[in-house]
């Protein structure tokens, strides 16, 4: 059974997940399995190498775990987290752990196995979009959970282990540290300014310009003011909103449209690099719907830095988002 | 100029240090330069190839950059910040910025191109130990600055630049986020309880014995209860300070024995594995003397997962921290 921990001292909790190791003993977990696509998963007509099916879009209405679906939503065969079980949450001495109680589930975007996002049609992302929010509206009804963390790993250096095109989701029964920081920076902000900070930000960065990379109705992608890593990349939409799965149809869409331009100028700039996506949203368990402003962070993995900003969450960049932020616009599409 | 700029969500700092890349256009840094001794500068006899040193410990009294050194500080030949200039502190609208006011040194540990930290004999290793600490002891007099990190990147995919064995400090006029985190935690331990936290962990593990991997009569080395990565490790002293530059000379001692066997054992039983090494150190500014207690966080890079931890500091680990130390105590020495 996987467990939750927290540090006594920060307060950070971990997932410890023995399940995600192929062998007691295999300590070198997650290398990109170059598996082709004969033996991939997440093929069309693999369908009974994965467990079976949470949810898939059948446009011709085919059977359960069959070929015939445009995307397929399965749990993760290793999965961090599990739906069975109470979560037995217990103190022992100075610590914290409960149980590993909650979802882990994986997003094939597509059945064709060298189908990438940056190169798909807006449909086809809008599809995936959409699945994001069917899955959150389902699993948001299960009161245990705190949290859903919906993200994407590009690239084995960016932590994947199929190349075969697909998302993850992580529904948690806590709030993770990297949200509450977010959400209560956010809160100090409204708290002595009555205005959302992303509000503030998307109102100052579209007045001046500098980091801004595309933009349209709905949404707008820039290179924030102090991003960790070269090229960090967030798109935010321009209607104040707490929660991703609350995005209007038009939010969608324009987030669909942003978000393949965003990744096509990342490739061509930078010889399509391994990347991350993730979802930010806020907690469905408390009321932060004032404060915070659902976007997505987009992080190419461009060095190999990891080691030290790894272990520290400390970080030196050495582009200056107004470089990337004209690179980026600078790109022929 | 390097740069330091504030998130306005999370207050996070990152330093935007242009001058690390070697080209403007060259967005893929860092790499390992495989340079071997012929071009090593850090070799004996290769003195002209690094900025003067800052100090070195020559035993037979030989002259300033030339060989004949035991160890040797120089600055960072491309330094994520700088010693000259104001701190110039701006607001920009919801932004804040101040110059990249601080140093970034290199400590070269030995003149010896082959030999590496775990191999060393514990008097070379009592060595960098004390040259970490005159370093923090010199510049903590320079008023703008509010933390010293201390840290050793070892091998490629830990973000080391060159195999020459070296550690680095960075002197920083904010005190890091990640530092911010763990003081506040352990004032709130000590506001509740008077204790100190890590006095707390210390007594909770030498009593439950199943993390500990190794002590002695100053130091222990034990696998944290909520590990961020498989085989974490942390050695803290048993006798409470909170910073590393009042540790006295048995505690020093103490943790060069420790460290080198800690490494031999990580070595043994992971071949060899890149690793980090952080020392966490209450910051000089304020105080907090009585919370916090120094210590060094040892994180070997197994996995390749860095890709969404590394985005969201949410962590993921499939070794429990009972195993890891069991297999890391088990390795014959």
């Amino acid at each position: 059974m996987p467990e939750l921990r927290r540090d006594p001292v920060t307060g950070r909790w971990v997932i410890i997940a023995p399940e995600r190791r192929k062998r007691p003993d295999d300590f070198r977990v997650d290398r990109l399995a170059g598996l082709g696509r004969e033996h991939c998963p997440f093929c069309a007509g693999h369908e009974d190498l994965t467990p079976p099916e949470i949810c898939a879009y059948r446009p011709n209405g085919s059977a359960r775990d069959t070929a015939g679906w445009d995307l397929r939503v399965v749990p993760n065969k290793f999965p961090a987290l599990k739906v069975e079980g109470g979560l037995d949450r217990e103190g022992d001495g100075i610590y914290d752990r409960m149980n590993g109680i909650g979802a882990h589930e994986v997003i094939i975007e597509t059945p064709d196995h060298d189908r990438q996002l940056a190169t798909m049609s807006e449909v086809e992302i809008e599809r995936i979009l959409h699945a994001y929010r069917d899955r959150i509206l389902d699993l948001k009804q299960d009161r245990r959970l705190r949290y859903i963390l919906v993200f994407k790993n590009h690239g084995a250096a960016a932590g994947a282990t199929l190349e075969h095109a697909h998302s993850q989701l992580i529904a948690l029964p806590i709030v993770p540290d990297f949200v509450r920081e977010e959400i209560e920076g956010a809160r100090r902000h409204f708290a002595e300014k009555e205005r959302c900070v992303f509000c503030d930000m998307l109102r100052q960065e579209l007045a001046d310009g500098r980091r801004i990379v595309q933009e349209n109705a709905d949404v707008v992608a820039l290179a924030p003011y102090a991003p960790r890593l070269p090229f960090e990349t967030w798109l935010l939409p321009r209607r104040h909103g707490a929660r991703f799965e609350e995005a209007t149809r038009p939010e969608i869409e324009g987030l669909a449209r942003l978000l393949k331009a965003v990744l096509r100028r990342i490739d061509r700039a930078l010889e399509s690099p391994p990347y991350n996506l993730i979802v930010h949203s806020a907690p469905f368990s408390e009321d932060s719907s004032e404060c915070f402003h659902w976007h997505v962070e987009l992080m190419p993995k461009l060095t190999r830095v990891a080691g030290f900003e790894w272990g520290t969450g400390f970080y030196i960049n050495p582009t200056p988002p107004e470089e990337a932020a004209k690179v980026l616009r600078g790109v022929m599409l």
